[in-house]
């Protein structure tokens, strides 16, 4: 799994919009008024004017089914139909999978990519084809999220009752994020066990 | 695949919001004028007053994949960790898996299952196992809908473009669609092909 | 003010929901279990099955920017343009504003009416003449919101930080709930001060 | 009116968007194909990727109430609880209203802002007065919009049917729009009248 932060909108805008709400604008982003609003007044939707855009590579079809559910984000997402064509003439299938952890053997998941192949190459259509994909099968996707949204996910994905994939992906986009924008989400961070 | 319409709102809920704006109400649902304001004049907001629930039952993970990019809906989808138990001791496994056509052997997918029951019969967790499951695997869910994001649903799902599972459930979806509203619908809704 | 339900989905639409997510279908309501996952879980989706659309009648226009933010809902509201040419050869003024209470000398608002009356006569645009509009200014709405969304709108403005019109309506709003359906609502409802 | 754009994402953020869902990443933002995915395929939601957060100020009541409306956006308001106390002493009471052209004498308005002085000089509450404020009265406030959600925002208002003061702001906002991205929105701007 692969994170990268691509884009994210700086700190004073949100700073900017508290101001506006309440009381003039400061020489300074107040971080001080930025939690006391948005953290502990809960007034979170001056925090929707961060938003924070991923580069999110090597995860699985599994771990997409829980992303796409945070309907509070926008995502764009490697087509199947393409990954197939890439997948049809190569050589290294295990890099099409996540990597799962001890006990898994990818022997399995491997066959099926080479049962795969052999079906692609009789001419049966990808929208046929991908109805055998197992969900460790790899995507790749560009995400934009904002602020307020971001502490929702983090809250319920670091939670030791997330899948363990989305777990990691939580904590990999916390990383991400600037070090200056933490203060605003660290509460919302269970440690990892 | 069963579609079944659970609830919907009447019709003369969105009536009743478009003479609000307009006019004075009707003794009638005034269906000239709905048509004429929802989707002539595109005022569509009057139409997510009538929402929609279906029952969806005997669908891939693949088209779970693409359902829950609308985000102007709810869904609430069986647990993958709780159809792996009804898996485990399962002796028809075609059962679990939906049907793809000529041309496609279930074969190779009722041997992952099998696979999959040996793992889980080994007592790994379900959320290791998981990671095996090809996209043909059936899922359930319960999905509400407003009628503004139906209309989009239908325009872009009954496309010729769009994966022919996905486009087999829209067109379920409409026909379990009271009659009295399918005039605010049909022309979203593409033929067949 | 006059607040009404003109529809509800049926609280066993999201007792199906539920029952999706994680056993079996029961054959009643189980409502411990509604609760358990929906307010104590905190799996807040499957409450957005249900839907409830209102009838409000004679709230403010300073009401209105405040309901207006709350963007989980859909609302049609009858247009000023239309209330405009109402007032126009209106005599009972009083009747188009709210009663504000104890303080609250309604002689200044009316004696705007009446210039306002006074410019429609000349012909000037209703686009020109609504800038002159007091907030107390009457408006009238049909307002769909579904139980999730209720809950954050009956948590925030049922607060005494709340303006007092909003607070009255949210008041008004709970009590036009179904009965059967108040156990989700009523924790989120603050007392009356 | 005073539109300023206080941030955007680059656009080479939704090219990267649009390079994951069909092909390689290019070297060079491909203008292009942005065009042909976004605008003539509809694949609008690689859009929501650019966010734009405008500074707006001196806007009436009446606009706010039509800019809430836009749902997809973000928005924090000058609270008027505050901009009461900065009206309480002063003397330009002009300034506090919005300019409304011709045929207008602002002399009435000006006259309710004397007696809301009046009023809150006793002490009365501003959650009181406030229902005296006419829509003229000004207000400032940061916005935050996607591009796919703006699209949408300046094809409704710059309509020659929309409210003249936000088809102003239609206009300026679009004009505070970086020149490289208009390409995508200047189709969506109907001609000034």
């Amino acid at each position: 799994m692969q994170v990268t932060l691509l884009h994210n909108t700086p700190l004073w805008i949100a700073d900017k919009a508290i101001g506006k709400c309440w009381a003039k604008d400061k020489e300074f982003v107040d971080r001080d008024r930025m939690y006391r609003v948005g953290n502990k007044f809960k007034h979170a939707s001056t925090l929707e004017h961060i938003n924070y855009t991923f580069d999110i590579d090597g995860v699985s079809r599994a771990l997409l089914q829980e992303l796409s559910r945070h309907r509070h984000a926008s995502l764009s997402v490697k087509s199947t139909r393409y990954t197939l064509k890439e997948l049809k003439n190569a050589t290294d299938l295990e890099s099409f999978l996540v990597k799962i952890g001890p006990g898994f053997d990818p022997k399995w998941n491997i066959d099926v990519l080479k049962n795969i192949q052999e079906m692609l190459k009789t001419g049966i259509s990808t929208d046929i084809v991908k109805y055998m994909l197992p969900e460790a099968y790899k995507t790749s996707l560009v995400w934009t999220i904002n602020m307020r949204s971001l502490q929702n996910f983090l809250s319920l994905r670091t939670d030791k009752s997330a899948l363990w994939e989305i777990r990691n992906l939580a904590h990999e986009v916390y990383n991400q994020v600037p070090e200056d924008h933490q203060f605003m989400l660290s509460e919302f961070v269970k440690e990892r066990v």
